[in-house]
C-alpha cells in the first residue's frame, strides 16, 4: 500500500530561502502569512492529506464512482467524509476573497495545498479543484448578484463547481460547439445540448453543483465569436437562495477511464436547463479562460504531484528490496543481498525524478507568487510584468510538468519491477492517473501551440524578453562565484539554445507557419528545461547561502547534488531540442495524408 | 473499436529489397522460403491475426482470466478457438526442427509472425510465445528422451510451456532462489517452492502444461552456481506418453495487473511436484538462458508490435477527426473543420512513432536473420559472427524497442485526446499492455547492464568492433552517393558518438565500475539509435534502388521521407546521451542512501 508524506520542508526552503516570501509583505493577505503562520498552515494541510485523503486513493481507484438509474452518482467510500474535513478545514477558500467568506491568504498557499492534495489523491482533488476554478471565473466575470448568490456557498464548499466545454464532436476546436441557449424572456436562458468528459459533473459530495456551461445563444455568430458562458445550477435556488427544484440537467453516463476512477467523469445532458449569462454575450470563451488558466496551472501541479508521490514510494522500495550486490563490493554484507538503491542505474532513475520534481515545485511557486502579484499589486507595471509571466509560463507549466510527471510515475513504477505492474502495489495507479494530466485542459500539443503561436509574439515579445533578461541577469551576477559555476554555466548555455530557437522561429515561421507548428513541442520542452535550470541555479544559490550560515547541511548538500544531476543529466537535452526545431517542417509536412 | 492490419508490404520490402533473403539460400530451410512461398505464408498469418486474434484483444482485456476454487483457470471468451486456429495453421512449429514435427522454415518467419500476433493481441501471443521458448530450451539442453517425449506435442501446440524463475524475494538476483529439488531416487526430483509472475502458468488452452522450473538441488552450492533446471509437467505422462495423473503443481492465485489481462499471470505452488533435470545439475541458469534470450528478442518484438498497432489506430483517428484549420489555410473547406492530420504537431507525433517502428522492424529482421545463420550455417566463422551479433543486439532490441514501443503507444493515445483516455477506444489498453514489455524478461535497466557490463568487453570487444566496422563501412561506401548523404552523414556522426561513449567507458569504468553503471542506460539507447539509424540508411538505399527501377514510387517516397524524419528528429538525441554518459557517476553516487 503506497504512502505519502507532504514535502513541507522543501516548500519552506523555497518560500523562505529561494523566494523570500517576506519581500511580498506589501501585498494584501501576505502580511498575515508570517513564517510561523505559513508553517502551521502547511503542517495542518499536510496532516489532512497524509492521514485522511491519501488513504482513500486506492479505494477510489478500485471502487470508482457509480451511477444509479436515476442519474445520481455515488463517490467512493470515504470521499464524502474527507471532502467534509477538507471544507471544514477552510481549504476551499484559503485564498478566496474575504468579502465572500474566503480567508484572502496568498494564492501561493492554495497552490501548495493543491500539490499536497493531488499527490495524496488526484481523483479526489479534482472536486475542490474545479470548484476553485469556477469560483475564480464567477469572481472575475459574474455579476454582483451572481457573486453574492454563488460564491459564499462555493467558498465554504457546500456547493461545488464544474466546467462544461467539450462536446462529442468538439474538444480543442470550440468554434464547432452546438449547445444552444434560448432566452426564456425572464433574463434566464434554456440550455440544450450534450457535454462530455465533465469532471465532477454529478456526485454526492455537495448540496448543489454549479455548472459553468459554454453555449451558443440563438442567432449568435458561428465560430468562437458566438459562444457565451452560463451558470446553470443543478438545483434552482428558492426565494431564500437555497437549493430547490431540480434543474433540467442530468448525468447520462459515466465514462470508463484508464485512471482517476474516483472522479466522476460525466456525460451531461442539458434539456432546456435554466441558466444565466455570465459576463457579456458572445464573450464566453474569454470568461472561461479565467477558469481554464487556473485549471492549466493546477493540472501542471497535478503532474508534479504524481511524480512526487511515485518517487516517494519508489525510494521506499529501493531502500528495502534486497537484490544483487553493489558494483564496488557488498554494502550490506550481513544480508543476503544489498538494497537496490546501491545500484547506479536505480539512483540515476530516482534522481531523474527528483531533479525534475524539485525544480517543478520551484517553478510552480515562482509562478504562483507572480499570480499573487498580478492579482494583488497596486503597481500597474508590476502587475503587467506578472501577467506577462503568467501568460508565458502557463502553457510551459501545464505541458512540461505533466509530461515529466507522467514519465516520472513510469520511471518510479519501473523501480519495482514486476511488482510495479501489479495493482496492489499502487504504482500502476500513479501512472494511470498521471496520464490524464497530459490530455485534459488542452492536450499538451495545444499548450505548445499556445506558447509558440500566441504567447511568444504577444506584445512584441515583451514577456519572453523579460524572461530572457531575468535568467541572463542572474547568470551574469552569479557567474563569478566559483561555487555557482557548475550551475550557471550549463544554464547560460541552455538559455543560448532557447534564444537561438526563438530566433529561428522569428526568421522561419512568418513565411512558413508550419515551421512553428513542427517545432512547437520541442520548444515547449526546451523552455521548460531552461526555466527549471534557472530554478535549480536559484536553489543552489540559496542552498549555498544557508549552508554558509550553518543551516541544515545534509538537506542543502542534497539540493546541491540533485541540482548538479539536473545540469549533467536533464539539461543536455536542450541541444537536441534545438536541432529538432531547426530541422523545420519539410520532413513533417511532405508526406501526403493518405501515405500515413 | 481498434483494428489491425499486418504490415506485410513493409516486411516484404525488408526481406527482398533490404536484406536480400535469396542470399541465404545455402542455409537449411531457406531454399523452401522462395519469395512466393514467403508472401503466401505472411498473407495467411496476417489473415489469422487480423480476423481471428485481433478481435479478441478487447475481450481479453475486459474479461481477463478467471481462477476457479479448484485452481483451474479459464481464459477469456474466444481464446480457445483462436489458439486452436493458430495451432492448426502450423504456426507453433513453423521454424521448429522437422525431426520433431516442425516445418523447419527460417526463424525469421516466426519472428515476423510474432510481431503480427503481438500487435493483434499481446496477451494471447504470450501463450504460444512461451511455448516456443520452452521448445528452444528443451531442444538445446534436453536429453534425447525428453525431446522425444515433449517436443512433438509442444510443436503441434497440444501442450504449452512456461518458464518459472521469479520467487517473491528474488527476480533479477536469481542467486537468492529458494525452490528446492530433492532426488526421489528414481531419477526424478521432488520440487517444492513458490514461483510468482508465471505467465500462462495455468489455463484451459492445452491438454498439458510443461513447466521449466529453476530450483536448487539439496546440498547444491549457494548462489547462481547451485541452480538447476527441471521439466515439470502439469499432468504426469502415462505409459503411452499421454497426460495422466495430476502433478503436485497448482496455481495459487492470479495477479491483478495493469494490463495483459488476457494472459494468466500465476502464483505457482510446487508441493513436491515431480520433475526431471534438464541438462547438467547446477547449470540451470545456463540452460534457461536459451529460453531467456529467445524471450528477450520476442519481448523487443512485442514493444515494436504495440507501437505499430497503436500507430495504425491513431492515424485512422487523425484522418477522421475534424478539429481546427490548417495553419496554411483550410484543407477541407467543405467541412466544418480540417482533419487533424493537417496539423504539424500531429504529423510530428505520428512520424515519431513510424520512424521508430519501421527501423525497429528492420533491426528485428536483421537480428532474426543472424539468428538463423547462428543456428544453421555450416561455416564456423559465420556462425560465430552471427552469435556475436545476437549477444550484442539482444539487450538493445529488448530494452530500446520496448521503451520506444511504450512511448509510441502513449504518443498514439495522445492523438485521440480525451477519447484516448476512455477505455472503449482501446488506446489505453495498448499503453497498459505495452508497459509490461519494459519490465519482464529482465527489466530494461538490467538489459543496459548486460550490454555495458557483459557484452561490450566480451571476447576483447569482438562483437562491438564488428558492429562498428559494419556500420562504418556502409557509411564509407554509400557516402559518395549524393542521394544518400542526408542519411549517411547523420549516421556517421551518431556512430562517432557511440564510439566516443565506448571509449569513455574503457577509460573510466575499469577503475570505477559505477561510471559504467551510471551511463549504461543512456548507452543502450545511444546504441539503439545508431543501430536504427543504420537500418534507415540501408532502407533508404534500397528505396532509392527500387525507385530507380520504377517500383512503387509512393511507398518508396514515404520510406525516404520517414527516414529523413528519423535523422532530423530522433537521431540528434545521441549527443545528449553521450553528454550524460561522460558526466560519470559523481552526482549519481554521492547522495547518501538515507537522503533519497
Amino acid at each position: 500500500m503506497p504512502t505519502y508524506k507532504a514535502p513541507v520542508e522543501d516548500v519552506l526552503f523555497l518560500l523562505n530561502d529561494v523566494f523570500h516570501l517576506e519581500r511580498y509583505n506589501n501585498l494584501p493577505g501576505f502580511a498575515d502569512a508570517t513564517p510561523d503562520v505559513v508553517q502551521a498552515i502547511l503542517a495542518e494541510g499536510a496532516k489532512l492529506c497524509e492521514e485522511v485523503i491519501a488513504p482513500l486513493n486506492r479505494v477510489g481507484d478500485q471502487e470508482g464512482c457509480r451511477r444509479a438509474e436515476d442519474g445520481s452518482v455515488r463517490t467512493p467510500s470515504g470521499f464524502k467524509d474527507a471532502y467534509r474535513a477538507y471544507c471544514e478545514g477552510g481549504w476551499m477558500g484559503i485564498s478566496a476573497p474575504a468579502e465572500y467568506g474566503g480567508q484572502g491568504l496568498p494564492t501561493t498557499l492554495n497552490t501548495i495545498m493543491q500539490e499536497f492534495v493531488s499527490s495524496a489523491n488526484l481523483a479526489f482533488g479534482m472536486y475542490p479543484g474545479l470548484t476553485q476554478g469556477a469560483i475564480a471565473a464567477l469572481y472575475v466575470h459574474g455579476s454582483e448578484e451572481q457573486k453574492r448568490t454563488f460564491l459564499p456557498k462555493m467558498i465554504e464548499g457546500a456547493w461545488t463547481g464544474t466546467m462544461n466545454l467539450t462536446e462529442p464532436h468538439c474538444g480543442t476546436d470550440l468554434g464547432l460547439l452546438k449547445t444552444k441557449a434560448v432566452p426564456n424572456g425572464d433574463g434566464s436562458y434554456a440550455i440544450t445540448g450534450t457535454k462530455i468528459f465533465i469532471s465532477a459533473g454529478e456526485h454526492d459530495l455537495s448540496e448543489n453543483i454549479i455548472h459553468l456551461v459554454l453555449a451558443r445563444i440563438e442567432g449568435a455568430p458561428a465560430g468562437t465569436k458566438g459562444i457565451s458562458l452560463f451558470v446553470v445550477p443543478k438545483f434552482l435556488l428558492d426565494g431564500e437562495g437555497r437549493p430547490g427544484a431540480r434543474n433540467a440537467v442530468s448525468c447520462g453516463a459515466l465514462e470508463h477511464k484508464m485512471g482517476i476512477h474516483g472522479n466522476a467523469t460525466c456525460v451531461m445532458n442539458y434539456d432546456g436547463a435554466k441558466g444565466w449569462l455570465v459576463g457579456e454575450a458572445n464573450r464566453g470563451l474569454n470568461a472561461m479562460f479565467v477558469m481554464m488558466n487556473e485549471a492549466r496551472l493546477a493540472v501542471g501541479v497535478q503532474g508534479l504531484a504524481q511524480g512526487e508521490v511515485a518517487y516517494q514510494n519508489a525510494v521506499a522500495y529501493a531502500k528495502e528490496r534486497l537484490q544483487g550486490r553493489s558494483l564496488t563490493g557488498p554494502k550490506s554484507p550481513d544480508k543476503p543481498a544489498d538494497p537496490i538503491i546501491v545500484h547506479p542505474d536505480v539512483r540515476r532513475t530516482l534522481l531523474s525524478i527528483r531533479a525534475f520534481t524539485e525544480a517543478a515545485r520551484a517553478l510552480v511557486l515562482w509562478t504562483a507568487l507572480r499570480s499573487d502579484v498580478a492579482h494583488r499589486s497596486e503597481d500597474e507595471k508590476e502587475r503587467q510584468a506578472a501577467e506577462d509571466h503568467m501568460g508565458l509560463l502557463t502553457p510551459v507549466v501545464k505541458g512540461v510538468l505533466t509530461d515529466l510527471g507522467f514519465d516520472s510515475a513510469v520511471k518510479a513504477q519501473q523501480m519495482l519491477g514486476g511488482h510495479g505492474y501489479i495493482e496492489e502495489w499502487g504504482m500502476s495507479q500513479f501512472v494511470r492517473d498521471a496520464r490524464i494530466t497530459q490530455i485534459y485542459e488542452g492536450a499538451n500539443g495545444i499548450q505548445a501551440m499556445d506558447l509558440v503561436g500566441r504567447k511568444l509574439a504577444k506584445d512584441g515579445g515583451r514577456a519572453v524578453m523579460a524572461f530572457f533578461n531575468e535568467v541572463g541577469a542572474f547568470c551574469q551576477e552569479s557567474g563569478a562565484d566559483e561555487a555557482m559555476k557548475p550551475y550557471v554555466a550549463p544554464v547560460s548555455q541552455a538559455l543560448g539554445h532557447l534564444q537561438q530557437a526563438t530566433m529561428w522561429f522569428m526568421n522561419n515561421a512568418m513565411a512558413r507557419p508550419d515551421n512553428a507548428g513542427a517545432g512547437a513541442y520541442d520548444y515547449m520542452h526546451l523552455f521548460g528545461l531552461v526555466a527549471m535550470g534557472y530554478m535549480w541555479a536559484r536553489m543552489a544559490k540559496a542552498a549555498l547561502a544557508r549552508k554558509a550560515n550553518g543551516g541544515d547541511a545534509a538537506m542543502m548538500d542534497a539540493k546541491l547534488i540533485t541540482g548538479r544531476f539536473f545540469m549533467e543529466r536533464l539539461l543536455p537535452e536542450t541541444a537536441a531540442h534545438l536541432a529538432r526545431i531547426s530541422a523545420g517542417a519539410d520532413a513533417v509536412m511532405s508526406l501526403p495524408a493518405e501515405a500515413f
